[in-house]
């Protein structure tokens, strides 16, 4: 009687969240093998519909596959061996400043989409570049940067749920990898990286050790 | 025959992360219903689970269900709805500093978890007080709003797993909040909001609109 059953969604049984977040760890050794392109790309969409302080998406995310250029982004990333490792490795560049071009583009795209005439969004626009004018350069970049952070939660979490290993990274030398990439004249600053592969049971030392977050009660306050 | 399969498994067949992204808007109207404690409770775990640099989790969560402490916190939020129409309203507050002291405590805490010598982690703890202590106060608290942010994305993505939506806001009064829930004693202050609720698909004029993000090729660029 069993064969009349849907095997396929049995077996189809994703992870939940939780089970993700336990599974995935900060991982520094991969192996040396390809995540599929439509993976990837699975990553890269939830990346995409992230979602971001009035729908601006401060940011840009290079995939980078190539191992040249991983190979030379390696100093950069303090020679952590997953940058190599890595089927692909992210970076995630924060926009430097909120200009008024960067706006106005990011509303007329949604006015297009939506149809809705320019008067419409005219309101919104205004009230971005109000607040944005207000703050200073450095804030603007560190609230894109907080953005680009959305994002990297997302992917991280995805990654897990689709099997595939990250390691997120904040430890290289910025000004280094936005010399190397061309960012300072796209007007972006890199935050962080993030390494997508498997998982190297053998040599990462760092796969057996407990997972260890901070007591819950220290991080979590209940008011009801 | 079908009644020999196993329903509760073919019904418990899970959005994929980009179906849940796809389903999950930031939902402006919520219906008066409360969020399931164990559901609430798989957000709040995987926001404790998230990575964090340095793995310091350098923020707290106010978990809110109380009606007045909501109501007390909409003019704050400008009156955003959600913040009184859902089951939950998160508050998460980054550290305003990496002090010595909190470095030393997460490190110890890591030490005793993994059952390490004390020496073991003195290398760790001085290359996180040497990098902080070289920043700004502005910088530090920024680095950790980011850290905050990565763990929003997460509790986002999962919420959305879960079928409970979500309604990340920025669109608040930091320093009003902080003040309301006495913040600044705790070194703490105020990054981002998220109602998690059910959305009000009668009156959530959002809940119909087209889902705009930039074009994919604005935001990604693959290196091969």
């Amino acid at each position: 009687m069993l064969r009349a059953c849907n095997f396929a969604s049995l077996n189809d049984k994703k992870m939940t969240a939780n089970e993700a977040m336990h599974w995935r760890y900060a991982t520094k050794r991969m192996i040396n093998k390809a995540v599929p392109e439509s993976t990837v790309n699975n990553i890269i969409e939830a990346i995409h519909l992230s979602p971001s302080s009035l729908g601006l998406q401060p940011y840009e995310v290079f995939v980078i596959s190539n191992p040249e250029m991983k190979n030379k982004i390696l100093p950069i990333a303090f020679n952590q061996k997953q940058v190599v490792e890595s089927s692909y490795l992210l970076v995630f560049a924060a926009w430097t400043k909120y200009t008024e071009e960067r706006i106005d583009k990011v509303f007329d795209h949604l006015a297009q989409e939506r149809n809705l005439p320019a008067a419409d969004i005219e309101g919104q626009k205004n009230a971005a570049k109000k607040y944005f004018s207000a703050i200073s350069d450095e804030a603007q970049f560190y609230h894109a940067a907080k953005q680009s952070g959305i994002a990297l939660g997302v992917a991280v979490l995805t990654a897990a749920l689709e099997g595939i290993d990250a390691s997120p990274m904040e430890g290289f030398n910025p000004a280094s990898l936005d010399e190397f990439l061309g960012l300072k004249e796209k007007g972006l600053r890199s935050t962080s990286l993030l390494a997508l592969g498997y998982r190297d049971e053998m040599n990462d030392w760092s796969h057996k050790l407990k997972k260890v977050r901070k007591p819950l009660q220290e991080l979590v306050t209940i008011i009801k």
